[in-house]
């Protein structure tokens, strides 16, 4: 099975150009798109949609994830092995938190020719190099034969939520289709026993919030923080979109204050 | 074979993560998208898609629909067997048009636990209750296995046609990305042997259309009545958006009379 | 294996009704898509997008392309065999590029309905027709029980380039999401040993541009001219959008002066 995270959208034929490459290499790959409607360029949106979905997938799984604004640079090509599958990508981060929250066994650096398309363009690499490399991959080709080992990979810089006496502060990961505000802050947090809500500053504007177990269960297009289904703090409005009535977009400070 | 129906649009990872719940279940599975486009929390929309496409699956198919505004409340999960296959999704009415075109033979309650992820959502029951109901249904597990039979399944509210004399009283149900404006009236009702125009009646704007067997006969941006291939009448713009030109959303009222 | 491509957008079920018929007749055939977002009636764009992404497929594979504006008047049905695969669409040039690059062996018209569907439409011939006779050439039946030999298909009116002394005169054959230009003066005409610069004129504006080997090489959102990854010269901004920059779309003029 081989997984496809991209930015290059439905509309133009390079995801099937992907596609193709893989199945002349290999005709029984089952290919899964994750999506394909990355933000142009953006490594860490790529990041987490691929950190998101990779859990679900079964052992053994190829995650091919191609955000890749310095393709024909000299920016590496890898291939990781983790605990339950592989990532292969540039080397920019887009392939780390995913990787990572599987355990990294080993970074290699792709660089045999063998394993790429026979012409190599400079623009398309997604193509060229990593998806045949993903079908060698997936037909069982073992990773020491794409190349050397590395021991200093890219990483994403994911903020990391800090502490200010009582309060959280955090940022916004994510903004989905259903404008539900996706932060950075892990359940283990602001979940805990004797909570009865939130007060969160977002955009210097103060939400005094439920805390709530279902997105259905407040009033109609009444304003609730919830733990979504990724495990991190979210705050959505009931049957509404919370990021245009806040106006809140990807990369947003946060601050949460919990109200015991 | 599993087909997927859902208001998650292909932006964001949910529909991957539904996919990776199948395959891990039951890594055969052959996963067809119908549509993930369906207008957020829009049953109906959901549940004229679902009945357009199902006829043309193979028998045994099992379709998941999920357009499920109030997850995480006590909607019910529901699975159904009909004589040419199977259809889970939440107890809304999404599944009932589809359903009953095929005959129903039993509705049941999802309840099992065994056959849903061990850690179930507040808020993403299509990845955590639905996928993987339906990754066993399709491996061979007996509906009966899933819970007890119920017999008040939540019904759609598609109008139904009236008449008032002569006119036909209808509704449009869905405007299609060409912009065909397509309505509930069935092609039996007004495809008499006689008929030479129809004199339509939408958003108070009188138009005497020509019937036309074809969207490209009449000449360039002509409106046409036509009998659409879902078996519904229809009105098209030849080569032009017929919603956009008379302003026409679904919902609107329509009223037919026959000319002679 | 059979490859999709249309204008029907992924939001209506019309692609997912084609996928059904498919499956029904040929459980076994692998479905990939390579778009559905061409530009409406766009038999031109049609006929670029199947041409990009077919030379990547395994030999053998199906191509069905339904660009078709003409839907039900008396336009052909056709199917294509070339030395690489097979090619099925409406006669209007929209599978002829693609077609042509694998050399054409025969070009038939589709007129047995024992390889349609029961009841064919006159609005969705991709469902009634393409698809099932696709499903059955796939499975093995041959070219020359789908209809007769024809000797006249259709073209699509591709500009061809031309010269006038030093100046080359083509056109812009698509515009991609990433907006980057993609012209149809392939690569054996600019780039020429000596070549240190481009001076090109679109819409009236005249660009000097260095001929860049990457996207990502120049200074951000820079303009260089590029060989894309299809073998045509590209006009393309540095993590930018080219054709917003220069206002520019499909069909433009463009003149190319090489700088020695």
């Amino acid at each position: 099975m081989i997984t496809l995270t991209s930015d290059f959208g439905l509309r133009d034929p390079y995801v099937a150009e992907m596609k193709g490459v893989i199945l002349s290499i290999n005709p029984e790959a089952k290919l899964i798109d994750i999506t394909h409607d990355v933000k142009q360029f953006d490594i860490r949106m790529g990041a987490f949609m691929l950190a998101s979905a990779a859990p679900y997938f079964p052992k053994g799984t190829v995650h091919v994830a191609i955000i890749d604004p310095e393709v024909g640079t000299d920016r590496r090509a890898i291939l990781i092995e983790t605990e339950r599958g592989f990532f292969v990508g540039p080397d920019n981060g887009v392939l780390m938190l995913a990787a990572q929250n599987q355990k990294i066994q080993q970074i290699r650096e792709i660089t045999n020719s063998q394993f790429m398309l026979p012409r190599v363009s400079n623009t398309f690499h997604g193509r060229d190099i990593f998806s045949p490399s993903a079908a060698y991959l997936e037909k069982g080709v073992s990773p020491s034969q794409f190349g050397a080992e590395i021991a200093n990979p890219t990483w994403p810089n994911f903020a990391e939520i800090k502490y200010k006496k009582d309060v959280i502060l955090g940022e916004v990961l994510h903004v989905d289709d259903f404008g539900n505000i996706i932060t950075n802050i892990p359940e283990q947090e602001p979940r805990q026993k004797q909570i009865k809500g939130f007060s969160i500053v977002l955009r210097r504007k103060m939400l005094n919030l439920k805390f709530s177990k279902t997105y259905g269960n407040g009033k109609f297009k009444e304003a609730v923080a919830i733990i979504g289904s990724h495990g991190y703090l979210e705050i959505a409005l009931n049957q509404g979109n919370a990021a245009e009535e806040f106006s809140v977009t990807a990369g947003d400070e946060i601050s949460v204050s919990v109200v015991r």
